[in-house]
C-alpha cells in the first residue's frame, strides 16, 4: 500500500525535468485537435488519453437531463473559411481552429466587409493574437481573428463558409478509476473542451494523465478517480449520474492552468479547512518558494459544481496562473511555447506530494504517554549530530508529544513547522519501536508493512 | 413593507446636502434652549421634536425609583448674572446658558473677587471658550466663563444672582414608536439634556428626528422606537419602566456627535458580534472612505445602560468624533458652526443604509442546490458586459452558492466583499425566478411583493 | 489568606535590588559544588537550600523504575586531572568541575597526545571557554578544556586520572510543600543537576528558594510545591511517584535561566491557554518593557515531562535567555559574572506578580446588573481628579459591566487593558459596598477578610 514509506517515496521521486518533457510532448500531440463541449474532438482526445491510462468512456445522449441542465446537441466541424473575391482564404480554420467560434451554427453566404465585421472577434490589445470564443447556448456563428488580419481586409465581398453540424448526438466524457484499499475516493477533475489552448485545458489533462499513470503502478490506500470532462456541462452530467455516490469523495482537486511559468495558486474548497485544503497549503509552503492561497469563490472551473451547496464536496483547485488573469488566457498565445516542461514537471511533482501526504496522514496514540519515553535505549537517538539529526529528534519528540489520539500527523507537521515527510518518518520509526499505534478508525493505517 | 426593493431605495435615496441644511436649521432652532436632565428646557425641546414626528411624552415624578437610581428634583432657571459695583452684568446667563453650572442651587449674595473665583470654571487652554459643567448630585452652585473674562475682572465686590429653582417635579422624556410588521424593535436613543451644545446632543436629536420622519412614511418590517431622553437618568428611567419588554429590542443604536467633520466611529455592542454590529461595520466599510470601529467599553453615552450586564442589549453607538476626544467637547465651541450640514446629511444617509440592511437581511435556501442552475435560460445572464455586469453575475453566483439556509445575506455580502444592496438585489431576482426561497423563521421576509 | 489585598501587596512589595544581591550571594555559595543527576553534589545543594526553606528530601534507589526510565547508578567524583611527564597537572578538576564529562567512568592511564585528544571537548568559537558535557547513559569518560589549553599541550605522554565512582546508590530530589486553603497546587520546578553553571541551573534554584521563603510567611489560597530535581530523570521520578495526585496541579512553572540580562521569554504550556498562560502573559505585558511569548514545543527543560500527553499539565516555562540560544550556554562563561543581581531580583518580582494574580483571580457577579449602579452615593467616585482617578473609575465600570458570572477578573483586566491589580482593587471595593459577590465555586474567594 502506498502508505508504506517505500511506496510513497517510489511514487514521488520523479525526474521532474524529464517527465516534464514527456508531458509537453503529450500536450503537443493533443494540441491540434479541435475540441468543444461535445463532438469528435473530445472523442479523439479521450482516445489518446486512453492510450496511456485505463479509461471508461461515457456517451450521454443529447436531451438527457443533467441536474438543472440538459445535454446539448453535438457539434462537429469539418472546415470553415472566409474567402475574398479571388477565392483566396483570408481566414482559414485549417490554420487555427480558434478561428471559428465554438458551437457556431452552419453558415454559407456572401457578405460585404461591414456585415462580416459583425461576426468577428479580435484582441485589440494584442493585435497578433486570435481570441477563443464560444456560443454554446445561443444559436449564432462567429469568426475569431487577429486585429492585424481584420485591419488588413480590404472593402469588398467575402464568401463565408462554416461547414459545421449541430445535431442530436452525445456528450463524451471519460474517467480513470483506480481502486484502493478503501472505497473512499480522491477525485481529480480536468476539462477537455477547449480547442488549441495549451495551458487552459491541456496542462490539466497532462498532469491528470501522468498522475494516473504513476498511481496505477503502486498500491493505494484511497481509490482514485480521474475525470476528463467538458467544462460545466461535463461535470454536471457526471454529478447527475453519480450523485448517490459522491459522499465517497473524501478529497478532490480540479487541475487547470498548470503549465505556465507563474507560481502556484491554490483555491480552497468551499468548506475551506478540509484535509485537502490543509494538505495542499502544507505541501506548497514546504515545496515551492512562492505560492498564493485564496478562499473559495463561486467562479473559475468545475469546482463551482463540486462545491455547489447541494454537494459541498471537499474539492479545491490547483493552478499556476489563475484563469482570466493572464493576458494569454483564451487566446492563440496560450500555445505550446506558453507551457514549459519544467513547470509541468513541477506541477506533477507537487501533486504527487499532495497524494503522498493524503495517503500517509493518520492519527496515532503514544503508547508511553506519561513523560518522554527513553529514546536512547531504543536506538532512536540520532547516530550522528548536525541540523538533520536535530530535526530527526525534534520530529520524534513532536510526534510523541502530540499523539494523544486527537492530532493527525499533518496537524503535527503544521504545529512543528516541519515537512510532513519528516513527521511521517518519525511516526514510522516510533511504530516500529512499539511506542506508537494508529488510532482505531483513523484514516491512516499507512505504516502497515 | 420596507423589505421591498422599491421601499428600500425610496427610503435611502435622500439628497444629503439639502436634508443636511434642514437638519442644521432644526439644530439652530433648538440651540438656544437651556436644557438639563429635567425642567422646562427638556419640555420645550420635546415639544418642538413633536412638531415633526409623533411623540409620547412621559413625566416621571421626583422620587420615583429608577433601577438603582431615583428621579431627582426638577431644576429650572430664569436668570443668572454677576454684576459689578456699578450694576453692570459681567457674566450674563442671557448671553449664554453655559454660564451657569447645570443644577446650580439658587443663590443671591455679594462676594469679593477671591470668593467669586472659588465658584468659577474656565478652559485655560482655550481662553475664549466657556466650559459646560454640571452638578446634578451635589448641592452647590457655580459659574462658567472664559479665561479672558475671568482675567478681565478687576478686584472688587460682585453681586451674584442665580435665579433657579430645584423642587419636586418631573423628569421628562419622549419616545416615537413606529409599529412594523413584527413587534421586534430597532431602538434609537439620543440624549436631550445638554444646553447650547450642537454636536454633543443636538446632532443626535436631529438625526433621530429626521430618521423617524422618513421611516414614518414607509412600510416597515421592524417596529422602530426613538428615545429622546436625558442622559443616564433618562435611559435608566425608561429601562426601569420597560424592563419586561426589552427582549423585543433586536437592534439598537445610540446616536450622538454626528454633526462634526470627522470620520465615523462605531462602538460595538457589549456582545460585539450581533447583527447591528456586523451591519454598521459593513455599511461604513462600503459607504465612507475612513471609519473607526472600536470594541465596547463601559463609558460614553447611554449604551452604558443598554449594555449593562442585566440587559446586555444588542445596542452599539454611532458617532463621528468620540465624546471627550475633541477640544470643543463640552465647551461653547461646540456651537452651530461646529456642526456641518454635509456631515449631518451624511450621518442620516449612513443610518438609513443601516436600516436598509437590517430591513433587507435574511436567510435563503437555493432551490436548485446541486450544481449551478442554468442562469442563461432564465434570463439571468447580464444583457450587456462590463464591470457592473460582472458584479451582477458574481452576486447571483454568491447568493446561490452560499444559500444553504445557514448564511444570511449580510454574511454573504461580507464573504463576497460586495455591498449588501447588490447581494440583496441578486436574491430578489433569484426569488423571482424560483431559484431561491426564504428560510422559514428567517428574520427576513423582505422580498415579498 | 493571600487573596487579601494587604497580604498580596505585602508579598509582592520587595526591594528587587537588595533581594537580587542576596540571591546572587546564594548562587555564589552553591556555584562551586559539583552537581550531576545523582551524587553528593546534589545532596549538598539540597542541604543548603534546606537551610532557607523547609524541604522534604527523597532518596530513590538505583534501579527503581521511573515511568519509561530507570533510576541510574549514583555518580561521585573526588578528583581528576591530566598530568604531563613532569607530573604537573595541565588539566585539573580542582580548578573547574566542568573539566570532567559528567558521569565519566573511573579511569587511570598513560596516553599520548593523540589518544588524549580523542577524549577531549572544547569550544573552538570561544577558545577561552570550557564546555559542559555529560555522558549519563553511555559508559565512557571525557575531559573538557579550553581550545587554548588544548592547543598549548605539547606532544608527549600524559597521565590521566578520573577518580570517580559509578555505583548503586540513590537519586536525590527535594520538595518544599506549603499548604494553602485548598489542596489545589501551584507547582514550581527547577533543575539541580548542573555543576558550576550559574544561569542554567542556579538562577532557577535561587528564584524558587526565595519565592518559597516569601510564600512561607503569608496565608495562601493555593498550596505551593517547589521541586528541586535533577533534569529529566528527576522530574520523571517525581511524576512516577506522584502520578495519582497530579490532577491537583492547577498551575505550574518551570524556572530556569532567570539571571542573565536578556528580556523575559515565556513558553506556553502544551494546552496554551490555561490560566497560568494567560496570567504570565498578562504580567509580562504590564510589568516589563520587552518580552517574548512562544508556543509550547517538546524541547527545553522539564516542561517536556509535565506536558507529555499522559499528564498534559498546565505548566509553562519562564526564562530570560532561552536554553541553547546564548553563546555562554553550557560553558564556563555561564558564571557568576553572567548572572546579574538586578535581573535576579526582577525575575523574583515578576514571579511574585504571577502569584499575586493567580491568588487574586476569581469570578464575580454584579448584584445590581440592570443599568449602572449609582457610584456617587456609595462614595465610589474618585475624590480627586486626574488620570489615576479616571483609571480607578474605569476599573469600577469594567468590573461592574463584565461581572455577569462568566468573566474572571483576569479576563476583565485583559479586556480593559489594565493591570490586574487595579481590576482586583476595584472588585474589592465593590464587594465592600455590596455591589459585587463572588460566584459560588469560583476559584477566587480572595477578598475574604
Amino acid at each position: 500500500m502506498i502508505g508504506r514509506p517505500d511506496e510513497r517515496s517510489r511514487l514521488s521521486s520523479i525526474d521532474a525535468d524529464q517527465v516534464g518533457q514527456e508531458m509537453h510532448s503529450f500536450i503537443a500531440e493533443l494540441f491540434p485537435i479541435c475540441r468543444s463541449i461535445t463532438g469528435e474532438g473530445v472523442r479523439e482526445t479521450v482516445r489518446r488519453i486512453g492510450g496511456r491510462i485505463p479509461l471508461d468512456v461515457s456517451e450521454v445522449p443529447t436531451g438527457t437531463p443533467a441536474l438543472d441542465w440538459i445535454v446539448p446537441r453535438e457539434w462537429n466541424i469539418r472546415d470553415a473559411y472566409v474567402a475574398d473575391a479571388s477565392g483566396k482564404r483570408v481566414i482559414d480554420f485549417r490554420e487555427s481552429n480558434l478561428h471559428v467560434v465554438s458551437y457556431s451554427v452552419p453558415f454559407r453566404g456572401r457578405l460585404d466587409l461591414d456585415q462580416l465585421r459583425e461576426h468577428t472577434y479580435t484582441v485589440p490589445d494584442h493585435p497578433e493574437w486570435i481570441p477563443y470564443r464560444t456560443s454554446y447556448y445561443s444559436e449564432s456563428w462567429g469568426l475569431c481573428l487577429s486585429q492585424r488580419q481584420l485591419e488588413a481586409l480590404p472593402e469588398g465581398e467575402y464568401d463565408v463558409c462554416i461547414d459545421a453540424s449541430l445535431r442530436d448526438g452525445n456528450l463524451t466524457y471519460a474517467e480513470c478509476y483506480l481502486p484502493g484499499a478503501t472505497e473512499d475516493e480522491f477525485l481529480f477533475s480536468c476539462h477537455i473542451c477547449h480547442p488549441s489552448l495549451a495551458n487552459d485545458n491541456l496542462s490539466g489533462v497532462a498532469v491528470s494523465t501522468f498522475l494516473a499513470e504513476r498511481l496505477a503502478r503502486v498500491e493505494r490506500r484511497y481509490s482514485y478517480r480521474f475525470l476528463f470532462v467538458p467544462g460545466t456541462i461535463g461535470s454536471l452530467t457526471w454529478l447527475a449520474r453519480n450523485q448517490d455516490n459522491v459522499e465517497r469523495i473524501r478529497h478532490g482537486l480540479v487541475l487547470a492552468c498548470l503549465g505556465d511559468a507563474a507560481a502556484f495558486t491554490f483555491k480552497r474548497s468551499r468548506r475551506g479547512d478540509t484535509e485537502i485544503d490543509r494538505t495542499v497549503e502544507h505541501v506548497l509552503r514546504h515545496a515551492v518558494p512562492d505560492q498564493t492561497v485564496i478562499d473559495f469563490d463561486p467562479y473559475g472551473y468545475d469546482e463551482r459544481q463540486y462545491c455547489s451547496p447541494g454537494f459541498d464536496l471537499p474539492v479545491g483547485a490547483l493552478s499556476r496562473s489563475r484563469h482570466g488573469t493572464f493576458p494569454e488566457y483564451h487566446t492563440s498565445a496560450d500555445n505550446l511555447a506558453f507551457v514549459r516542461p519544467a513547470a509541468l514537471g513541477e506541477s506533477l511533482a507537487v501533486t504527487l506530494k499532495v497524494i503522498e501526504v493524503i495517503e500517509g496522514n493518520g492519527t496515532y496514540r503514544n503508547l508511553s504517554p506519561r513523560g518522554e519515553p527513553q529514546l536512547g535505549r531504543r536506538g532512536l537517538y540520532p547516530s550522528i549530530g548536525g541540523p538533520s539529526a536535530e530535526a530527526e529528534q525534534m520530529a520524534l519528540l513532536w510526534v510523541l508529544n502530540q499523539s494523544d489520539g486527537r492530532h493527525a500527523l499533518l496537524e503535527i507537521a503544521e504545529r512543528a513547522a516541519m515537512p510532513f515527510s519528516e513527521i511521517r518518518r518519525a511516526a514510522d520509526r516510533l511504530v516500529e519501536r512499539g511506542l506508537l499505534a494508529p488510532v482505531e478508525g483513523s484514516p491512516s493505517v499507512g505504516s502497515d508493512p
